[in-house]
């Protein structure tokens, strides 16, 4: 998506040598605009599935995530994230380690909003360690829920997210490809 | 605004004498049809204001208020909350007290997104005690920026936030006012 590749090589700030802050228009400040047209990609996309439920993670994950949940049509929900959490009947629970913070951070969705006849297309801001993920994937298969696809508005293809995903066949659209930093500067993968 | 009353009425649940939960449409499942509704009637309401930026708290004031900075065409900043926050030059930090957890917050907003030429529009969930807009209301005068409204999803009438924002002469919109609950029903208040 050129613009969301322009954005990031105008906004983007390059950390050191894996990490780049997009807290101006993704992570802190949202530019609107831009997860709207976020949300009509993912839509065009996958609009050939039979979604009936957008799944994400807060907080960063709810922007572009209830921008493809306008073009769908169809309700999204966010997995609430805890330190720690009491087992409960009414909840899926499951495992994130956050590689960044450094810390095992679970993951909760109400069982109201999640039934073994969802399909489901996951959307989240970023694929690096494919951490929530695959915490997602496993909700979805406590559910037995069925997914259908995963939309990443930003992935490094140098961590091990993708290579995970791409081993459970799921159909998977990034619309950022960053395939490393060189001098500061984000270097984008070849299509 | 009709359709918010007849969501609430249709889908909330009155738990005891002052908690609605509204998990199912704004607060964990989000409708983002009513969504962005929502944000059009905050924009309709305060548009003739100079507005250059959104603020909200993290997680569920950010689907609101990016819907509403889809409407004004400006940023949209999510406070972060955190259980403590060391000192650091970079954040505007504020203390929010809530209620229904008995925790006491921190909610933070990075120096960069936020000057004193901003003209701020507040979004939120919820009004209830009104302490995370006392929160925000702090970052904004941190940062010397100028609060040009609020506007509120769903706002409790009979609790202390209401009187604490008209004190400060703040012009104000909530789309659905509740005066109580009798015998597990909402009561809207009148307008």
């Amino acid at each position: 998506m050129k613009e969301l590749e322009d954005k990031i090589l105008e906004k983007g700030q390059v950390l050191n040598h894996d990490v780049l802050k997009v807290d101006s228009f993704l992570n802190h400040q949202v530019d609107s605009q831009l997860m709207y047209k976020i949300g009509q990609n993912f839509y065009e996309y996958f609009k050939a599935q039979p979604i009936t439920k957008i799944l994400t993670v807060e907080s960063s994950g709810i922007a572009p995530a209830v921008m493809t949940g306008l073009f769908f049509q169809v309700p999204v929900v966010f997995a609430r994230k805890h330190r720690s959490v009491t087992m409960n009947s009414d909840i899926f629970v499951a495992d994130v380690y956050s590689f960044t913070k450094k810390v095992n951070n679970k993951i909760s969705i109400s069982k109201n909003f999640l039934q073994s006849s969802d399909n489901v297309l996951i959307v989240d801001d970023f694929l690096a360690n494919g951490q929530a993920i695959a915490g997602l994937t496993d909700i979805i298969n406590q559910a037995e829920a069925t997914l259908y696809g995963i939309g990443i508005v930003i992935e490094k293809t140098f961590q091990k997210g993708r290579q995970m995903v791409e081993q459970q066949q799921i159909p998977i659209k990034s619309l950022a490809r960053i395939a490393g930093f060189q001098n500061g500067q984000v270097i984008f993968a070849e299509e």
